[in-house]
C-alpha cells in the first residue's frame, strides 16, 4: 500500500477530491483548490480558510516565543483571505496541547493570536481546547470577499493567460534565512529572524489588486516557484521567472549570499503576495500601494505542461534540488 | 506555575476569554462561550464551530474503522450547529496524519467524512493536511442560522429561566457503553457501539424547537450533567433533574444494568438535544418531532450557585465521581 510520503500532499488533494461528492449546495463559489473557500450568502460572499502549526513540525517549543507562535499561527491564515482579495472577520481558534503545560505559556499564544487578530481587525469567537502529546495550534478563519453589485471579486489560481505579467509584493528569502538563523542562534531580534516568526501578510496589497480588476494571485506560503507552479498548473500554462528580477533584501543578501536565490524562490512563509495579470492593470496597482512595492520578475507563457522556468540574465535555466514545502516529503 | 491538569479546560476557557480583546465588529451575535458562533453577514446569519478528535485521546487506531472516525469527526460538529437550531452548510477539514501512513486509510476517512456529509448536505469545500506524528482531524462547519424577519432563531446556553421544563431527544448513555464495549471486544456490529461510532444529531429537532420558539439547548456531549451544569452557570439559574425520567435504551439497560444511570448521566457523545423552556412550547415540540422522541427529565430552579441536582424516586440526591469529560483531566 503507498503512503502519503510517496504520493506527496498535491497528489494526496487530488485523491481526495475525488472523493467527495458534487457540492451540496448552489452557493459554492470556490471550493477546494484555492487558498480559501468563497460562497454566497444572501448578497454577500463569506470565504473560509483553515491553517495548521504542529510542534516539532513547523515550530519548535523554546526555539521561538510562544507570543510568536500564536501570531502567526493567525497570520498564515489572514495571508490566505488576502490573497484572494479578501478582509478577514473571525477567527475559530483550536489548541491541542498537553496537559503539563503551563497555563502562563497557553495564554503567551493567546497573547499573539489576539495581538494579529487586533493588527488585522479579525475577532476569535470561539474554538476548541483538546488534549494531545504535542501542541497543534489550528486556525479556521472567515472573511468577506470584495464585490461589485452582485458579483464577488476574487484573486483565484485560475486566473493566469499567457502574456500576463507576474509580480510581488515585498521581499523574499527573508523568512527562510529566518528560519536558518534562528536554527542556528536560536530567538532574536534579527530582521531575518523577526520576518520568520512574525509574518505581515499584505491584505491591503490584495483589495488594491481586486478593486483594481487583477483575478489572478497566490501567497508566497511554500515557496515562490513552488507556489506559481500552482497557479500555472489550475490556469494551464507556463510561466517564465528571471532570476535578477526577484527581490531580495539587503539583510539576506549579506546573510547568506550564495543561497539567497535558492532561499527566496524556494524557501517559502514569505506570505508576500504574488499578482498575475494585464501589465497596465499591474502598473495601477503599483501606484496606488506606493512606489517599491510591487516588483515584476516574470510573465506567463503557453504551455500545456505548465512548466515554470526560472532564467539567469544570459537565458539560462536555473533548478534547485527542492521547489518547495510538500507536508509528507 | 500551574498547569493545565490544575485548572482544567473551563478553567482555562474562561482565562483565555479575558486575554481577548472585544469583538472588533458589531456584526458578533455569539462569540465564545456556545456550542457555535453567529455573526450577521448582510440580512442572513452565518454559525460556525470547530471540533477536533486526536489519536489517543478520542480515537484508538484500529480499534473502530477508519470510515467511522471520519463519519464522527464531522458529526460532533453537526451536532453543534443543530444544538443551536442552524443547518450545516460548509465544511473544511484538516488532516495531520504521519507520512508513514497509508494513502487507502486516508481516503477510507475522508469516505466517512464524505458520507456525513451527504446525509447531512454539508459541503466539504477546503482544509488542510499537514505532517504529524499522531492522526488529528479537525472540522470547521459553518451554517445558516434560522430566522423571523431581520432577527437570528437561536439555541443558547443562557436562555433558561427558574420554571422552564427540561427535555431530552433520544435515549442517553448508549455511546458510552458502546465505547465500554469497544475497549473490551473490538469494533462490532453491537448497536451500542454503533451508537459510539457512529453518532447522529438529531438537527431537524433543532430546527422545529427554534421554529417553535425554544430559545435554549445544548448538545449531550461532555456528559449531560455537564452539560446542563453549562446552561446552569450561562443562564445563572439551577436545574433538577429526575434520576427515573432519563431515558435510557434497552440495550444500555441489559448490557450494564449497575451502571446505565451513571453512563447516561455522564458519559457524553450521545449527541442528543437538551431543550429547555416553557411546557406549552415543548409539547407542541414533540407533537411537531413525532411521539415518544422527546423526554421530560427535569426543570430549571431559581439558584444563584447554578447548582443542579440529580434526584431519585424519594427525592435523594444522587451523585457521580466524575461529572463529564475535561480536556485537561
Amino acid at each position: 500500500m503507498s503512503k502519503l510520503s510517496d504520493l506527496g500532499e498535491f497528489g494526496l488533494i487530488d485523491r481526495l477530491k475525488g472523493i467527495l461528492d458534487k457540492p451540496a449546495s448552489d452557493d459554492l463559489i470556490v471550493g477546494i483548490g484555492d487558498d480559501a473557500a468563497v460562497w454566497r450568502v444572501g448578497d454577500e460572499f463569506v470565504m473560509a480558510t483553515t491553517d495548521t502549526m504542529v510542534e516539532g513540525v513547523h515550530f519548535e517549543v523554546g526555539r521561538a516565543p510562544w507570543a510568536d507562535i500564536g501570531w502567526k499561527a493567525l497570520a498564515t491564515n489572514v495571508s490566505d483571505i488576502g490573497s484572494m482579495g479578501g478582509t478577514p472577520l473571525f477567527a475559530l481558534v483550536t489548541l491541542a496541547v498537553p496537559p503539563t503545560m503551563a497555563v502562563d505559556d497557553v495564554e503567551l499564544i493567546y497573547a499573539g493570536l489576539s495581538e494579529c487578530a487586533r493588527e488585522y481587525g479579525v475577532t476569535i469567537v470561539g474554538g476548541d481546547t483538546v488534549r494531545a502529546p504535542e501542541i497543534t495550534i489550528t486556525v479556521a478563519l472567515f472573511g468577506r470577499a470584495a464585490r461589485r453589485n452582485d458579483e464577488p471579486l476574487l484573486l483565484l489560481r485560475d486566473g493566469a493567460r499567457p502574456g500576463d505579467i507576474i509580480a510581488v509584493t515585498g521581499t523574499l528569502g527573508d523568512s527562510a534565512a529566518g528560519l536558518r538563523r534562528l536554527k542556528n542562534n536560536g530567538p532574536s531580534e534579527d530582521p531575518l529572524v523577526r520576518r520568520h516568526l512574525w509574518p505581515r501578510p499584505p491584505i491591503s496589497s490584495g483589495r488594491i489588486a481586486v478593486e483594481t480588476g487583477i483575478t489572478c494571485a497566490i501567497d508566497v506560503s511554500d515557496g515562490l516557484m513552488q507556489d506559481i507552479g500552482h497557479i500555472c498548473e489550475r490556469s494551464t500554462v507556463g510561466a517564465v521567472l528571471h532570476a535578477n528580477d526577484i527581490p531580495m533584501s539587503k539583510e539576506l543578501l549579506d546573510a547568506f549570499p550564495d543561497d539567497a536565490l535558492e532561499l527566496a524562490c524556494t524557501g517559502g512563509e514569505d506570505y508576500e503576495l504574488v499578482l498575475v495579470g494585464d501589465k497596465d492593470l499591474l502598473d495601477a496597482v503599483a501606484s496606488a500601494m506606493g512606489l517599491a512595492q510591487l516588483t515584476v520578475i516574470g510573465e506567463i507563457v503557453r504551455d500545456a505542461a505548465n512548466n515554470l522556468r526560472l532564467l539567469d540574465d544570459t537565458g539560462k535555466e536555473i533548478t534547485f534540488d527542492h521547489p518547495g514545502w510538500d507536508a509528507f516529503r
